[in-house]
């Protein structure tokens, strides 16, 4: 998969990643996928549920996968995030 | 699957659902399902990820869905709430 059709949801508010994934859905992609990390988990969450239910009935939730990244600290300690990845499909 | 094996993640520290999902396993079940809503959804994550990666090596994430709740508002107005479900199997 092409690295354009990743959006990484971080602390805007929920419209700017729907506008954000309706314009790539709308560009031809097939998938987009959706990453967030930390407390942003739920905001993407958000965000494809936005899509799916209000702006784009035909894009299904394909998968979803959770995990763990290693992020350095202010002071060079390792700090343990949860992330998510949502990938959305338009269906044909 | 039977009621008893659901968690639902709310405002507690993550510590707190993990020692209840160590609990359900090792009373024997073989899956037990986190549910969240809204902001607590990050917490779901974390906690499935702390299990798997420090306390409980064999458990593994089967599935994972999405979806929106509607809740009543305190002046009986709509409100859309997304939801996760993550459910986690221990395997043999």
């Amino acid at each position: 998969m092409a690295e354009e059709n990743v959006i990484y949801i971080g602390n805007k508010n929920v419209m700017s990643y729907v506008l954000a994934v309706v314009t790539q859905f709308n560009n031809g992609c097939e998938e987009v996928v959706l990453k967030a990390r930390g407390r942003a988990i739920s905001r993407a969450v958000d965000t494809a549920e936005v899509i799916r239910n209000k702006f784009m009935p035909g894009v299904q939730v394909k998968d979803i996968r959770i995990g763990t990244e290693e992020l350095q600290g202010e002071q060079g300690e390792k700090i343990s995030v949860s992330s998510i990845e949502i990938v959305l499909r338009m269906e044909k």
